[in-house]
C-alpha cells in the first residue's frame, strides 16, 4: 500500500485533499543543494488550478512550507519534510458520494479495500491534489539534474482529438523544453492550441469533459544508465507515471506504432559524428535495452477525461445495495491535460534523478 | 541494476543466453504448494522456439532442473532455485558483435555502462532466453493464482497491421482463456491467423522482421487490491512488463483511445447485479484510482520487431570509432510476437501473486 | 541514506532538532484503527524530558498534530503523517560546535558526510529528539498489536553498574509488562531504583554522565512469526533498535552469556503442556533459527552514557585543523537510559507489528 | 521470508542442507572485477568441516561452479550466480526428526510456520551449510573492498569462557588480520589456543558442545559512510551477522562494557595528527552516529554452543503431542566458533560493499 517512491531518493507522499495537509518526505537528498524557491514556485504554479477555463475555478493555496532538511536555503542531507495546509476546501459538496461511488473514481475499490474508513471527501488519499508534493519534488529533482547537464520538458499532444506536432525524437533542443515550460499552455505548434482550447470548452458548457496525451522529453543523460531486465528505465518511469491520477497507458518512442513496422525500419542504426557514436534515428525513445542510448529520452502518456462531470450518470448505493442515479458536484477540471504536463514532468525527473544517483 | 523483481514473492533471475546455466530463485513462495510439473513444461513448450516459421530454427533445451525449495513435489517455504542449462550455443556467429553493435539491441548501451566487459553474445543477460526462467516462475504463479480462482491467459492483438479481434473487456471467461492458452497461435478470430503468419513469412524471406501487440486479461480477482500512488497495479504491472525485451507501451483498458472519448462515454458505470455491484462497462481495463474494480484486468503491450535481421544496417566499430554496416547472422525470430504471450501472463501471473499475498 | 523503516508498514522520520518541526509519516497501516490518543499521549510522556533529574530541564512541546490517516479518530489506510512543532530552542548554545565536533556524537562523521551542510544545532536528524516520532510511531503500533493480544514492556536493567533483576525468560506476565510501563522509573526490584538514581545524580553534579542496559520483552507472539537466514525476527529487531541514538549491543535471550554455556545447558527443551508444545526454558529469548518459537521475545540493548557532558574533552576545529579543547554547553541528560526505556519499546512495536502483517 | 541481503548488491541465498544444490546469486557486482579463484577457495576452505576435532567430520564438497555473470574470470556486470552441488548426505541420520523437533534448532518453529513442508533433513534452508554461499559471497565482496583498500579480519575471542586477547581497537594493523586470516585457528594470543581446543574436546567427548564469542575488525574504511536513523552502520551489520545461525548478540566498541562507564571515559576525543582528524580513542567501534568514524570498525558476536547434541534432551512428538526424549544422532561440530569466524567476515564484507558503493 507504499505512497513511497524511488530506490536511492525515497519519496513518501502523503496527505488527503480535505485533510489538515499535504506533503511529502524527500529521503536521501544530496547535501548542499542550493534550492532556488522561486523555480519550485513556477513549476507548483503550472499545476495549480484556476488559470483559466479548461481548469477547475477552485483556487489551492500551494504554498509549500519547509519543515526539515534545509538550513540557509541549502539542503543538509536529512530527509527534506515539506507541507501544504489545505484551505479552501468545501467538503459539504461531497456529503452524498460517501455511499454513491463516482464512476471513473477510485471511490468503490477504496471503500472496498478501506471498508469504508478511507477519506472519500475530494478523493481523500487518491485526489489530483496529492500531485502538488510531487510537483513540489520534482522542482527539486530538476534543479540538480539542471545540474548535472539534463533537462525535462513536454508538451500536450493531443485533446479531445485534436493533435499537437510531434516531437523530432532524435533533435530536441533544451530551448524548446525551456519554451514549453514558460507556456501557459505547452504545445509545440501554437496553431493548435485554439482547437484543444475550443474543444475543452465544448465539453465544459455539456458538464462533460475530454482527455488527451502529454509527450515528455528529457535531454541530456549519459548512455548505459538504468539497469537489467525488471529494472529498466521504462520500468522505472512507468511505474512511477502510473501513479499520476487518470494515466492509462505509457509508450516509449514510436511506441504502438511499432506494430507496424518492420525490422529495418524500426532499428536506430548508429554512425561516427564529431568522433562519437551518433544514432541515425530514435525509434527507441533513448531507452535500448533498458538502458540510455543517449539519443534524448522521448515517451508519451494518455490520460483519460476527468471522472468527475455534471451529467447524470449509473452508480450505487453501497448501503443500500440499489442502483442510484448520481450527479457529482462541485467544481472540477473539464480536462486535467493541461495541469497534468508539470505533473509528468515531475515524476520524470524524480525517476531520472534517482536513475542518476 | 537489479534483476530482481517483487516485494513479498521476490524473483531473482540470472544467466547469459551463451553461459552455463539460466535460471531463477523465487523467495518468498508459501510451502505446501504442490507444484504441477506438467502445467510447467507446457508453458515453457508456448514459449520455446523452433515450433513453426514465424520463430527461429534454434533448439533451446528448456528443461528446469529444480535445485532447492521444492521437497516430494512440493513447496518447502524455503527460496526455490531453478536452473536451465544451456546448450546448443553457437557462439562463433557472434564473433563481430563484439565491437559493432546490433542496432536495436542493448549492444551499445551495455558495451558503455559494463566498460565492455558484459557478455555479448547472443545478448548476454539481455537475451530474450531470460525470459525461459520468468516463464518457468509465472507458470508456478499461475498455479497458486488458479487454486484462488483467478485465470490469466492473452492473445496476439495485431502483427505487422494484421489485427485480431479484442477481448470484450467486460465479460471475458475462463473458458475463452484456457482456449486462448492450448492455442498454438493464440488469436480469438480464428481467421486472422492466416493473414498474420503470411506477413510475418513474407518478412521472414526479405530477412526482415515484424512486431505486434498483444492483449492480455486476468479474471477473477477481488476488488480493491493494489496500492495508493506509486504502488498501483498499473505502476506494478507495467515495471513488469516493460522487463520483458522488445515491450515499448503498455495501455489499460481503453489506453491511448481516452484521448478521444468523452468523461461520460470514458468512466465505467455502476448497477446492482444479482445483489451485487457490477460495472456497466470496463474502459478502465479492470483497474480505477490503481486498484482493481472487479471487472477483468485488460491491458496490452507492444512488442517491437525483432532488431535481429540479416538485412545490412548502419552501425559502427566501438573500438576503430569508424562506420561499419553489419549483417547480423545467426538464426532469429522474424516475429517475436507469438513467443512473447506466455512471457507476458507470467510476468503478470507473478505480479499479480505478488499482489495478491 | 533513509531514514525509513520497514517493509510493510514503513515509517519515515524526518526533521532535525531545531528545525521547525519534527515528525513522521507512517505508510501501510490498516484503516478503520481507532486510535487511543490518550494512550499516544502517555507514551510520548514517557519519553519527554525534564520529569526529574535523571534528564536534561529542557521542556520539549511533544504535542503531535495529526496532518493525514486519521479521519474521525479512526486511519483511513492513507498514510498517517504527524509533526510535533520545535519550540523552546536554544540555538545560541550550540554556536561554536560548528566547526568543533562533541566527541561521542556524530558531529564529525556527518561534517564529513554532508561537507558541512548538516544542521549541527541540537543534534540535527541525529538528535534523539527524533525518538519523539518514533514513539509516536510505536505508540500506535502498540494498541494495533494489544488488539492481536501481543503485549510489550521492559525494565532498566542496569545503570552504571547499578543492576535490577532480570525478567524470568519464560514466564513474564501481562501484569508486570503494563506495571512497568506505568512506572515513572520502570524497573522490577524497586529496591534498586535508588541506587541507580544516586549513581546518575553523582554524574550529573560532576558534569559527567553515565549509561547503561535496557531489557525488553513482547509476549503473545504465535510461533513461527519471522523469516529466513537474512529476514530473521533478530536481524529486523537489531537493525531498527541500532537506530534508537546510543544503542551499542543487542542481545537476545542468554546472549553473550552463551559463550560460557554448554550445549546441554543452552538448549531449550520442550514439553507438552495442557495440550500444546511448551518450551521448558527460554534461553534463545524467544526466537530460534530467526523465528518466534512461542515464548516470551526477551532481549537487551546497551545504551551508552549520553556523551553530552560538561567536562573539558579533546577535540578538533575542522576549519583550522588545530586541536581545540571543548566543553560542551546547553542542558543534557546526565542518563538517556530511563528516558531510552520507552523508545526500545516503540522501535520493537513497529517491527513486531511489521512482522504480523 | 526473503533471503536476500542488501541494497546496492542484493545476495540472493538458496538451498537446503540435504537438497540438490545450495547456492547464491549477486545481484548488482560492478563489470570488469577479475576474480581471484585461489582467494575464493581459501576462504570456503576456512568455512569447510573436516579440518580438526573442533568441527565435524562430515566431508562437504564444496566447489563453488559459477553460471553466470563470469566471462574469462571477469565480471559481466550481469546476476553473478552459483551453486554447490549437495554430495556425502546422509539423510538416514534425520529420520525420526520430522515429528521430533530438536531443541535449540529451527525444527519446530519451521514446523509450524511451514505448516511441515519444511525439508528438515540437515535443518534445511536453515542449516548451517547455507553459510557455504556466504562465504563465497563475502570472498568476491573482500576483493573489492580490498582494491579500495579496505581489509577485514577476526578473531576468536572466546570459547567455552577461555578468552583471546582483544583488538587493540584504536591501532589494528592489515598485518595482523593477514595472519589472522591464514591461521587455522584465528588467535591473536597463540597461548590460548590450547586451552580452546581442550574445552571443546571435553565438550565433545561427553557428547557435549560449547560457544564463543569472535571479534570482527575492518580497517581503512572512509569517513561518513553510513545512514541515517533506521540506516545506520550498525543496523546493516548487525541485521546481517543476526542472518548467521547461532549468533544471538552483536556489540559494537566497548558494546556492554559501556553500561559500567562514565561519558568522559567513553567519549573517544579527537586529535589533529600528521594534518588530519584522528580518534584518541575506540570505543565506539569505528561507528559514531551511525556512520564511519574513521576509526577501525571493530564488533564482537556471541555464538550459542552447537544445538546439535549427543547427550538426551527433552522433546516432543509434534505428532501424537506426546513428550519424546531425543538423542540427536549424526555427525556434528562441538564447537561451531572456528568454521564462524570466515561466515562473520564474510557478511561484514557483503555489508561493507554495499555500503560503499
Amino acid at each position: 500500500m507504499p505512497s513511497v517512491l524511488g530506490n536511492k531518493i525515497k519519496i513518501s507522499v502523503f496527505g488527503e485533499s480535505h485533510g489538515a495537509a499535504i506533503g511529502c518526505v524527500i529521503d536521501g537528498l544530496p547535501a548542499g543543494i542550493r534550492l532556488d524557491m522561486d523555480k519550485i514556485y513556477k513549476e507548483m504554479a503550472r499545476r495549480a488550478p484556476g488559470k483559466d477555463k479548461t481548469s477547475t475555478t477552485r483556487k489551492e493555496s500551494d504554498t509549500p512550507n519547509l519543515l526539515s532538511g534545509v538550513l540557509n536555503g541549502t539542503t543538509t542531507g536529512a530527509p527534506l519534510a515539506m507541507i501544504i495546509e489545505n484551505t479552501n476546501t468545501r467538503s459539504g459538496d461531497y456529503g452524498n458520494l460517501m455511499t454513491v461511488p463516482r464512476p471513473g473514481h477510485s471511490d468503490y475499490p477504496a471503500y472496498v479495500k478501506y471498508q469504508g474508513n478511507n477519506d472519500i471527501r475530494g478523493g481523500g488519499h487518491f485526489s489530483g491534489r496529492l500531485t502538488a508534493p510531487i510537483v513540489f519534488a520534482g522542482a527539486v529533482a530538476k534543479q540538480i539534474l539542471e545540474e548535472k547537464g539534463i533537462k525535462i520538458g513536454s508538451h500536450i499532444s493531443k485533446i479531445a482529438g485534436v493533435c499537437d506536432d510531434c516531437f523530432d525524437k532524435n533533435n530536441i533542443s533544451s530551448e524548446l523544453l525551456e519554451q514549453l515550460s514558460n507556456a501557459s499552455f505547452s504545445v509545440i505548434n501554437s496553431e493548435t492550441e485554439a482547437g484543444m482550447r475550443e474543444a475543452v470548452e465544448h465539453a465544459r458548457l455539456k458538464g462533460n469533459s475530454v482527455g488527451g496525451v502529454i509527450e515528455c522529453a528529457a535531454i541530456g543523460l549519459p548512455v548505459g544508465i538504468g539497469g537489467n531486465i525488471f529494472d529498466t528505465v521504462e520500468s522505472r518511469l512507468s511505474a512511477a507515471l502510473f501513479g499520476v491520477p487518470a494515466v492509462k497507458g505509457v509508450q516509449f518512442g514510436a511506441g504502438f506504432d511499432f506494430a507496424d513496422m518492420l525490422g529495418s525500419e524500426a532499428n536506430d542504426g548508429y554512425e561516427i559524428k564529431n568522433g562519437s557514436v551518433h544514432l541515425l534515428s530514435n525509434n527507441n525513445g533513448g531507452i535500448i535495452g533498458g538502458m540510455t542510448s543517449g539519443a534524448p529520452i522521448v515517451f508519451s502518456v494518455v490520460v483519460k477525461p476527468t471522472p468527475s462531470i455534471s451529467v447524470e450518470q449509473q452508480s450505487v448505493n453501497l448501503q443500500t445495495m440499489e442502483n442510484a442515479p448520481l450527479i457529482v458536484k462541485g467544481r472540477h477540471d473539464p480536462c486535467i491535460v493541461p495541469r497534468a504536463v508539470p505533473v509528468i514532468e515531475a515524476v520524470t525527473a524524480v525517476v531520472l534523478l534517482d536513475l542518476m544517483m
